[in-house]
C-alpha cells in the first residue's frame, strides 16, 4: 500500500479529515492547562517524596475530570535518595564560591565537608587515561565540550563524566568528583542527574554549573594548586512509595492489543519539571482526549504517567513486571521536552512496515521527517519493549533541551506554545493511525 | 567648525589616523586580559569585604604592570551589609520552594524565619493604591512588566518596587516584601540590588527570580490564601574599609584640567561582576593604555576604579569629598555592561558644543549615534558632576543588560568579544578627542 492510498484510507476510516484533526490539535488548550496546573500546583515532585504523592492524587483527579476510564494508581516501593546542603569554595588566593549540585546517589562529605586539591581533566577520556596515582585523595574535575544537537545525541556522547565518572573516580581512590554540568546552557544553574556507583563505594559527586566549571578550569590553568572545600550532605533514606498513574480510552475491541502513550510524572527536585516531563504527560493526555472526543477507537488507548523515572526508572520496571509487553500493539513515550516533533522512528517489526508508512505519511503535514524503521524507545517503556512490545518514537527537537534538563530553569516560561501544541497534533495523529478507526 | 573639518583637525593633530586607531582598538586584547584575570582570580568582590580588598591589591599591581603612573588607593570607610541564609517556601497544598535573594539593606527574619500570608499586586502603583489595612502583617508581593530596552530606561520605569517598595511596605506594617526581580531574563537566578529604608524600620525584603515570581502569581490566581515561610538573615556589620584605585597617564600640560575615565571595581556578592562592572574597568584602562602607547596627551588622563558602588556609591562620594569637580575637563564612566556603545551623550556646557561635535563625528565610524548635548552621567561620577565637572556618556546597548544585572549569571561566558572591543575603540576615540593631541 502506498502512502497516498494509506492517507485516503485513514481519512475514509473517520468522519474527521486528518487535516482538520491536525488543524484543531494545533490550537489545543487542554495540554497547556494540564501543564500549567501540574507544574504550578504541585511544583517539583521527586520520585518517592510526598510531593510526588501529591502529584499522583492530582493526576487521578484530573484524568477522571477529563473523562478517561479506569483511572488508577499502581503503587510500588523504591530506594530513595534526597539532597542535602551543597556548597563548594575555592580556597586561598582566589577564594570564591562555585555553584554545585549533588548528583543522584552521590555520597556525602559529612556535615563538616572536605578539603582537597583539585586535579582537572579536559575530557572523560583524559581522566580515564591518567594514572590513579594522581587522583588518589584529590577532587577530580572533568570538563567536556558538549554542544547542542537536534537529536540529543550529544548527551550520551558527552555524558560519560556524569554517568560513569563517579564510580570510576571512587575505584581510583578520589576524595570526590566534580563534573562540568552535562548541559549546553551558560547559566549558573547546575544540572543534576543520576549516577550509579555499582559496586564502588559512593563518594561525593557533584556537577558545577557550566560557567562555574569554566571558572575552575581557568583557575587550574594558572598553574598553581587549587584547593577546594566541598560540602554535600545527601542521603539514601531507604524504601519509599511511588506509583504509576494509569487511565484508559476503552477501545471497541477489548480483545485487540492496546496502544500505550506514556510520560513520567516525577521530576527532579530543583524545578517543577516542565520540559522533563510535565510536557510529555500533558501532550499524551491531551492527544488521547482528542481521540476520545471524536468517538471510540478500535484499540484501547492506555495512558501511563510513570513514577520515579529520574531516580532509576522504577515505574517503568514495576510496570513491566506486572504487565505483559505482548499485550501492546505499540508503546510510545513523550519525554524530551516541549519543542516540536521533527522525526518519527518506529520499531514495529518487519511485517508492519506498511503501518509505519501510514504513520509517516500522516505525520508529514506537521513537518515531521521519516526516521528509522528499526529503532524506537523511551526510558519507561524500555522494559516493556524488552518484553516484546513494539515501539515508536515521536522525536522532539532537542536543540535547547539540554539548556534546561535537570536544572532549576525547567519552568513554564520556557514553553513555546506553538511547538508544544504541534506535539499534541503529532500524538493525536499517531493515535488516529495506530489505535484504529475512530467511530 | 563643522564635523568634517573637525575630523581633519583631529587627524592632523596626531600621527595616527583615526581610522587606524579604531581598527587597532577593535582588535584589542588588553581589555579582555584585564577582564578575565580580575573576574577569575578575584571573583565576586562586594564593597567592604576582604574580596574587594584583594581586588584593590590586584588592581594596583595590574595598573602598575600596564605602565600607568601614580597608581594609588584612596581608602575610606563605609557601612557594610552582608547576606545570610535565604529561603522561601510556599506552605500548604501547593508546598514548594521559591528562589529568593535578599535585597541590599534588607532586614532579617531572624534565624527561625517568618510565616505569613501573601498579598500580591500586579504593579508598584497597584501596591501604593491599595489600603495599608490589607498589607499589615502580610508578605507583600509586587509584580511588574519590565521589558528590555536598548537605553535601559525600563530599569528606572519598573524598578520602583525594589527601590521604594520595601520602605513603603515597612511604613504600612507589612511583615516582609518580595518583589519580582527587576530583570528581563527568565532564569531562576534572582536579581539583588540595594533598597533604602530611609527612616522606616528595615523589614525582610527579597527578590524572587522571574520564573518564581510567575509561579507565585499563578498560585495567588487560584484564589485561595497563599502562606509563605521566609528565611533571610542578612546583617549590617558596621563600618568596613573600601577604597578607590587611581592611576594616571600624565599629560604634557600639568596645569590643564584632567580627563577622568571611570568604572567601579566592586561587584555584587553573587557573581564575579563581569558586565557589572569588570568590563567597564577593563575598557577604560585598555583605552587609556592605547593612548599612552601612542605618545603623551595634552591633558592628564585619570583612571579611577571606584570602590563600593553597588552598596551605596560610597567610592564616588568619597572621591568627590576629596577632589574638586572643577579640576576636570570631562569625566566619564563605563558601567552598563560589555555590549556595544550605540549613542554618545555629552554635558559639556553650551560653550563647548564644537568639542561635542568633534566627539560625535569621531565616534560615528563605530556606528555610534549622536544623543544629548545636555545630559550625561554615571553613578560614581555623579557627585563630581554635581560639583561642576562636565560629563559625557558612551551609552552601551542595554538590551540584555538586565538579563544579567545583579544576578549570579554575570559571568565571563556572556561577553561578546566584538561588542566588548568596540567599547575599547569608542573610549580610545573619546580620549583622543578629549585629552588633546597625543604627541
Amino acid at each position: 500500500m502506498n502512502s497516498l492510498f494509506a492517507l485516503s484510507a485513514l481519512a475514509a476510516a473517520s468522519i474527521h479529515p486528518l487535516a482538520d484533526i491536525q488543524a484543531d490539535a494545533l490550537e489545543d488548550e487542554v495540554a497547556w492547562e494540564i501543564l500549567v496546573d501540574l507544574t504550578t500546583q504541585i511544583g517539583p515532585r521527586l520520585g518517592g517524596t510526598p510531593a510526588e504523592a501529591r502529584a499522583r492524587a492530582w493526576s487521578v483527579e484530573r484524568l477522571n475530570a477529563l473523562g478517561f476510564s479506569n483511572v488508577r494508581v499502581e503503587e510500588f516501593t523504591m530506594p530513595a535518595w534526597v539532597r542535602g546542603d551543597e556548597q563548594a569554595w575555592v580556597l586561598g588566593d582566589h577564594s570564591q564560591e562555585l555553584v554545585v549540585t549533588a548528583l543522584g546517589n552521590s555520597g556525602s562529605t559529612g556535615p563538616d565537608g572536605i578539603e582537597a586539591e583539585v586535579v582537572g581533566y579536559d575530557s572523560y577520556a583524559a581522566f580515564l587515561a591518567a594514572p590513579a596515582s594522581e587522583q588518589r585523595g584529590k577532587v577530580v574535575f572533568i570538563w567536556h565540550d558538549m554542544a547542542p544537537t537536534q537529536d540529543g545525541s550529544s548527551y550520551s556522547a558527552f555524558g560519560g563524566a556524569r554517568f560513569f565518572g563517579p564510580a570510576e573516580a571512587s575505584r581510583r581512590g578520589a576524595a570526590a568528583i566534580l563534573v562540568k554540568s552535562i548541559g549546553t546552557d551558560s547559566d549558573r544553574l547546575p544540572h543534576t542527574g543520576m549516577t550509579n556507583f555499582g559496586d564502588a563505594a559512593p563518594i561525593p559527586a557533584g556537577a558545577l554549573s557550566v560557567p562555574d566549571a569554566g571558572q575552575l578550569r581557568r583557575l587550574l590553568a594558572l598553574g598553581k594548586p587549587v584547593t577546594i572545600r566541598l560540602l554535600m550532605t545527601p542521603a539514601q533514606i531507604g524504601p519509599q512509595t511511588s506509583g504509576n498513574v494509569i487511565a484508559e480510552v476503552p477501545g471497541r475491541d477489548p480483545e485487540a492489543k492496546k496502544v500505550m502513550v506514556a510520560c513520567h510524572l516525577d521530576s527532579w527536585d530543583n524545578a517543577p519539571g516542565v520540559f522533563d516531563d510535565g510536557a510529555g504527560c500533558a501532550i499524551v493526555a491531551a492527544a488521547a482526549k482528542r481521540v476520545m472526543d471524536m468517538g471510540q477507537p478500535e484499540r484501547t488507548i492506555e495512558i501511563v504517567w510513570f513514577g520515579a523515572e529520574e531516580v532509576g526508572i522504577h515505574g517503568g520496571r514495576d510496570f513491566a513486571a506486572r504487565h505483559d509487553g505482548k499485550d501492546y500493539h505499540v508503546v510510545a513515550e513523550s519525554d524530551f521536552g516541549a519543542d516540536r516533533v521533527w522525526r518519527v522512528d518506529t520499531n514495529l517489526g518487519e511485517d508492519r512496515k506498511a503501518e509505519a508508512d501510514r504513520l509517516r505519511a500522516a505525520l508529514a503535514p506537521l513537518g515531521i521527517v521519516p526516521g528509522s524503521y528499526t529503532s524506537a524507545g523511551g526510558a519507561d517503556i524500555g522494559p516493556l519493549m524488552q518484553e516484546g512490545a513494539p515501539g515508536l518514537s515521536l522525536r522532539q527537537d532537542g536543540t535547547r533541551y539540554f539548556d534546561l534538563h535537570h536544572t532549576a530553569n525547567d519552568t513554564l516560561d520556557k514553553v513555546d506554545r506553538d511547538q508544544f501544541q504541534q506535539n499534541v497534533a503529532a500524538w493525536t495523529t499517531m493515535l488516529m493511525v495506530m489505535a484504529g478507526p475512530v467511530e
